[in-house]
């Protein structure tokens, strides 16, 4: 059994800037030799989620308007009152998705579907540096 | 320490069909030996999920008719704009749930509240074939 | 490799009460001995629901007024029609915010974010006993 554990670093854009980490993840894969497995990817941090998408423009742009459409900025968020960088739309839209998603390795790859990408989206409102932390769990090559 | 995968295959009708796949989950985690430990199962797929629900009828039309407020099928995604399967609704559906959940395994089953079962979820807007991939990791019976 | 696993046990006032598991959660990974791996955290049970949020009062707020907001109580769930304790809504909750999460273990401790807590969200009707299963896996100090 084999852990092996990476970081996937990058610069935002803030509000809703979505970046595709699947190559990145499976580099990490690729690296920690696991044949048979999952990996683990997860932000640290209160306003960034992580899910999986279809990296299609229109339909990119369609998950940031239902995110806008139920969790708006512009609403009266008491998290607003006493933080001065008023991004309680952040958090909400953060805890709602949420920090991190398990997919299984298979013959030293990730499994996803053909149009299925693993993105992060910054809820944040402002541009941010972003360290998401990897751990991959499995059958190594040795097995 | 054992890993151990398995598959999970069906066919949907679409359009928020609901797949029980507690009891298929439960027997590849009996035949894995593992037992204590985690099972992770995924959709390889952008227009699927899985969460845990109740199966009691009158709350599965209960959560379709949720997601079909929040995220209505008539509605001008982009994503429409540009491919004919017009499932945009989907997709975003599919982005806001996860395609995948883990669950603790202990004394070789799955740990389970009494009336929580694990679902797929067919968020596609016509039938499909589904594969879902599951990883069992833990202590084996030999340990 | 290790796995270790371990319980946490609190009674809850219900009705969106949100309990704080950061603290207890450490206490399971750092008895563990596991330096490097995951920490995954599940509710058995179909009215309740785990993620990551800052744990700042006014933000706690925002957070249940969404939930409420998205997923009214007072609605015609077809759930309440059969069954007494009507809380249809405290289940398609928590099957929009799932019941686990799956974080990583570094030289002993969680990965979080400085303002991003656990917590166990209540979405029953009722006080309730909760019961979560927490699962580490990872390299022990021996490794």
């Amino acid at each position: 059994m084999v852990i092996k554990t990476g970081a996937i670093k990058f610069k935002t854009k803030g509000s809703l800037d979505i970046v595709d980490i699947t190559g990145e993840l499976h580099k990490i894969v690729k690296r920690s030799d696991v044949l048979d497995g999952i990996v683990n990817v997860f932000i640290p941090g209160a306003t960034g989620a992580i899910t999986a998408i279809e990296l299609e423009s229109g339909l990119i742009e369609d998950f940031k308007e239902f995110l806008k459409r139920i969790i708006p900025e512009d609403y009266p968020y008491k998290h607003n009152l006493s933080h001065a960088d008023r991004n309680g739309h952040s958090h909400v839209r953060a805890s709602l998705l949420g920090p991190s998603i398990t997919i299984p390795v298979r013959d030293g790859a990730l499994v996803l579907g053909t149009w299925q990408n693993i993105v992060f989206i910054e809820m944040d409102n402002r541009p941010r540096s972003r360290s998401l932390v990897a751990t991959v769990i499995g059958h190594g090559r040795a097995y």
